[in-house]
């Protein structure tokens, strides 16, 4: 399939040109580029909605009926789901996934795995890349699910246009930190099982929290409750994220522009250092550089500095 | 205090002289720089022991016992711990660090906490400095603790000479999630709060998963259990830690292999931004390259084409 013929399938909203869009830019192919480039400027229009939340919590869940509330409003839905990778583990992550199998003979349904690893520090960039081309495809909203622990997590879902940060209750003490992590990018909260004891004093907790937060910038986030595996709640999460949207339409442009300014430095850092092992680190450079670190022979900023006066021609 | 002193204080296990190299290479100063050319030829004798696991699996205790276990053999022992940070964070990840208050008042313990956010991708390179001046200081042990999601804090923790995962009965289906993700780098097991219900099952669960990874160039991981808020089987490991360094002298220096690489990639990475945020990126061309991005005028591939141009001077 040439470039232009998958470019134009997949503006046509084609699943099998988007799958393979997506595979491009995941393996960082200069076809990607091009492709990227294409579709550019019939990007922007999708809504960019984050989920996140400690592992355990429901996510995936909560993704999977809104996945189906927002079906039956006549949107087509794409997801990207980030997950933790590991050569184990085929088991439990097909396991989040098949919650939503549900939804795979839907061709107005959009399912994405992406791995955490193998990216090369470029987890950031490939998600953005996916999300352009969901949104290129006519997919509106784009889910992007991750856990919310770790800066990759992080850098990824807090470049969307709303994010809902999922709790459950009765995780124990230390589930503060993850909480602390990234309660400043929650737009909204959401208590799911909360059926469970200790749903009351989450609640509780989160409140105390929200007042000690700055929110004079920003709208204080709302705290609302689902059981995401008996569809409570869910509708009223879908609605509360397109309330929040037409509301916050000046913060939506600046989001855009933060997660414009990370895609540059992410495509920006990947470009510089492909360079320069292109250039400078040939052939078993790289081994002996690394070796001689390794027996604390050279430093690795007397080793940079080397490398640097090389790629200027000094 | 000019360079050339501290690093002699330093060298001479000062542990203000530390905190004060160890700032300075958070902040990526030049003057961090000077100081671990100056040191790096004293450093690689330390052992490096990995703690990672899921939040609330009990790391800060087990880490708070295996330093009195270290003191009680009369070592120095150095601890980074990894935290998630945020503007809320106070409180919670004080509450962490204030479990091993009790060896505050000890010289010749020196506990460091490492935010993950503020590094501009630097996080393993500030680690990777912190670890090397801890040991040109003279501590050995150096303990990393990090919780185990996120690619960041995976990166930071694999390095070590030896990783512990800590994992903890009961958690949920979702664990799983975690679990995958670092049992790759698990080179020993700890089955925490082993008295909980749950801890057979969590037992099981692990053998059989074992049984499916390949372990052809590396041993087996042994799975331990402790309760550690009651000091039960810390010090068996603390032997675990030292039997595997022993046999394993030369996945050892593999290991000092890929994370002199890694220092190596991530120096450099800083570098060859910080050059081209200098030479390329003045004034306001950031921000005007981020608005023809946001909205959609210019995508990123020949935003960042232009730059690349520019900086060879085409």
């Amino acid at each position: 399939m040439k470039t232009a013929g998958l470019s134009e399938r997949l503006l046509d909203g084609d699943p099998r040109a988007l799958a393979r869009a997506i595979s491009l830019a995941e393996e960082n192919a200069p076809r990607a580029i091009e492709l990227l480039r294409d579709v550019f400027p019939r990007t922007g229009r999708a809504r960019v909605l984050g989920v996140t939340g400690s592992p355990g919590a429901g996510k995936s869940s909560l993704v999977d009926q809104l996945i189906a509330h927002y079906r039956k409003a006549g949107r087509r839905v794409g997801v990207i789901a980030v997950d933790p990778s590991s050569a184990y583990s085929g088991g439990a992550i097909l396991g989040d996934r098949v919650r939503m199998q549900r939804h795979a003979s839907d061709g107005d349904v959009f399912i994405r795995s992406m791995a955490t690893r193998g990216h090369l520090g470029g987890l950031a960039r490939a998600s953005n890349d996916a999300i352009d081309l969901l949104d290129a495809a006519g997919f509106d909203p784009v889910l992007v699910e991750t856990v919310g622990v770790g800066q990759d997590e992080v850098d990824v879902v807090k470049t969307a246009d709303a994010v809902a940060v999922v709790l459950v209750p009765g995780m124990g003490d230390d589930i503060q930190a993850i909480k602390a992590g990234i309660l400043e990018i929650a737009d909204l909260f959401v208590i799911n099982k909360a059926d469970r004891d200790g749903a009351d004093r989450l609640q509780a907790d989160l409140d105390y929290m929200l007042t000690l937060g700055d929110y004079e910038d920003r709208p204080r986030p709302k705290v609302l409750r689902t059981i995401a595996v008996r569809d409570e709640g869910v509708e009223h999460l879908r609605d509360e994220f397109d309330r929040f949207l037409e509301r916050e339409q000046g913060q939506r442009l600046e989001r855009r522009r933060e997660r414009s300014l990370a895609r540059l430095l992410s495509v920006l850092a990947e470009r510089l250092m492909a360079r320069t092992l292109e250039r400078v680190l040939v052939e078993d450079r790289m081994e002996q550089l690394v070796e001689a670190i390794a027996e604390r022979r050279v430093d690795p900023y007397t080793a940079v500095e080397g490398i640097v006066e090389e790629l200027e021609g000094r």
